[in-house]
């Protein structure tokens, strides 16, 4: 199937993946004393007099906004607000679909990480929570950080979180197959961006002491320069203070976790691992190794972001029932003890653990509900 | 039957009168091959080369924002943002119930209009057009003004223009039976905010040349001092230059205009007007005189904002036809002349004229088609 094409025709066809609807009827005059004049002086007097009823009587507590500068697109890149639509129109409709909850995409001309923040703040009184998407790094991590400090409403970038959430879930589960010791294991990761920091980052608040993060140019290490604030708070977990590529850091790693671009591995660094290699190659949609290459050179467990192999690693298992719990819970700020418990759900949700399956499937129903839960147990 | 009640628990049970529904399907890997990875790199590819692609492959080109700083909020006042979403959502329902519109309420925590303007200019690349809702004046004038310059969207402020266009109908359709001359008549108007200017520039641009406003104070009158460059537009028309209170420079109107408050006039002044004198009283809900008292002191018509007596002047006539026509003729700037046009349209649309039915009932099927017609042949 020419997918291309397919999706030139459905999108046009559709003129948007989603829509508003309405649950009150405008066909009345009582129907419009109620809701209209003079019923509804009084729901908006009770909000004037205590703003958490806007919880009561609007949508705000099943709405959020998904917010792009359109800066970081998947794999396209910079592409801008608008041309990033189709993108937040699909999450927005995930959203809806797997958890129940009203997302509103809204995509904005500035880039500018201040004027970002500014014109969320501003939006916020409309919204129970705020998803950030597609919005390149390093902004990303400051926009998100300031946002969480001003707003009283759950702010969650889901490239981050999301992912991070889902790799964890699938290397507890792998770990449990190799036998491994969890505070034991060397992991090294391709790429170094917002993805990466966030899967480190919940990988070292789990039990994780063992990780080295190789950008675009080499191993983060002590005094290496080229670095930032956020890559920096990774460096005291590369034990040895490894300074080389990619190939020579790999050898003897029990896990590999690239977010990073296609074919950096091949078969001899694959062969170098440590015993029962954990690889997770993530560049979508070509991995930093095919899994049937993996797998043939020594791989015990592959995971990828590819919908045609086992083990995908998809933010779909995450995101709706991390904002379903957070709304109906009214949880103001998200941490990653609530993303751990989400992970450590996520993980139990696989029945048949085994290495093609460590990970539930996107499609699978009843994830969202089993996320939801556990972050409203927090 | 108790409204105040009866609107707390309709509006506790639906929590939001609006909601976000899929238009597509997430349930098979197809799905996710067309409208996610690698299908919907297609549309964002070929918006990124051609914006105007946008209409085509998302929902740009059939949503608009309600946006509200909530400053203005129906009788209430200045409530703030949140406490204005019952109204927003309300606003949302009818542009879907009547225009097939989908409309995003977006409440705005700053009421400062160069923040307003840019916080809009910023969201602009998600919507086909921007419905400017309860801002106060005149910082609505402002922000209304900047935003058609800046933007490639229609704008339009409801509180002025969907009011002023159906008063041009209404009034149209009185001269009618009153059988006196469009470009003789005195006309007096009680309000000089959003709704009075935006109602005197359009009737001006029609066919009036004789009409006085009278704000708070006094009339508006040359040199008066205390006005601005809002209400200074319409000083020229003040013909006799008259420069007293309501009460004097009523006698001899044939036309009064009310968008003030409660209660501005009694029987004695309607036995001063000119013959058959027509009425609009439009103060919510208490009008500028009730229609019984100014019936029986010689009023030939009257008209109201309540939907309990005849001739309702309520802007449901007119917003969702105005976007709907904008949206499907992709126009840019909404101008006088599209007013001119929805209000003779909306005028022609009253089938059996008589001084109770100067105007369609608000809830009257097919105003929306006859108003996006008329603004689409301009």
């Amino acid at each position: 199937m020419d997918y291309k094409k397919a999706s030139l025709e459905a999108h046009e066809k559709l003129k948007g993946k989603i829509e508003i609807t309405t649950k009150a009827s405008a066909k009345t005059r009582e129907d419009l004393s109620i809701f209209y004049s003079p019923g509804v002086a009084e729901p908006c007097k009770a909000i004037e007099a205590d703003p958490e009823k806007a919880y009561d009587y609007t949508r705000k507590g099943n709405t959020i906004a998904v917010i792009s500068d359109g800066s970081a697109v998947l794999g396209l890149g910079n592409i801008g607000a608008m041309a990033g639509l189709p993108v937040m129109e699909w999450k927005a409709l995930l959203f809806k679909t797997f958890g129940g909850v009203n997302a509103v995409p809204l995509v904005l001309k500035t880039q500018d990480p201040d004027e970002i923040i500014s014109i969320v703040e501003n939006l916020a009184p409309t919204f129970g929570g705020i998803n950030l998407e597609d919005i390149k790094a390093p902004n990303c991590f400051y926009i998100e950080e300031q946002l969480k400090k001003r707003l009283d409403i759950p702010v969650f970038h889901d490239d981050q979180h999301g992912t991070a959430i889902v790799v964890l879930a699938a290397l507890q589960n792998s770990l449990k197959l190799v036998n491994k010791d969890k505070e034991q294991i060397k992991i090294v990761m391709s790429g170094a961006w917002a993805a990466a920091i966030a899967i480190a980052k919940l990988l070292i608040a789990r039990w994780v002491k063992h990780i080295v993060l190789v950008d675009s140019k080499w191993a983060l290490y002590e005094w290496r320069g080229n670095s930032n604030e956020y890559k920096d708070q990774i460096i005291p977990y590369n034990l040895n203070n490894a300074q080389w590529s990619l190939k020579d850091v790999l050898p003897w790693a029990d896990v590999f976790i690239g977010v990073s671009q296609p074919d950096v591995l091949d078969r001899t660094d694959i062969q170098k691992m440590a015993d029962k290699p954990i690889v997770f190659a993530m560049s979508n949609p070509t991995p930093e190794i095919m899994p049937e290459e993996a797998k043939e050179w020594g791989a015990y467990i592959v995971a990828t972001g590819r919908s045609d192999y086992p083990n995908q690693v998809n933010n779909v298992l995450v995101f709706p029932g991390v904002f379903k719990g957070a709304l109906e819970w009214k949880i103001q700020n998200l941490t990653q003890d609530h993303f751990i418990a989400a992970a450590e759900a996520l993980a139990d949700a696989v029945k048949d653990l085994n290495p093609e399956s460590v990970i539930p499937s996107p499609l699978e129903e009843g994830i969202a509900e089993v996320v939801s839960e556990a972050v409203k147990r927090v």
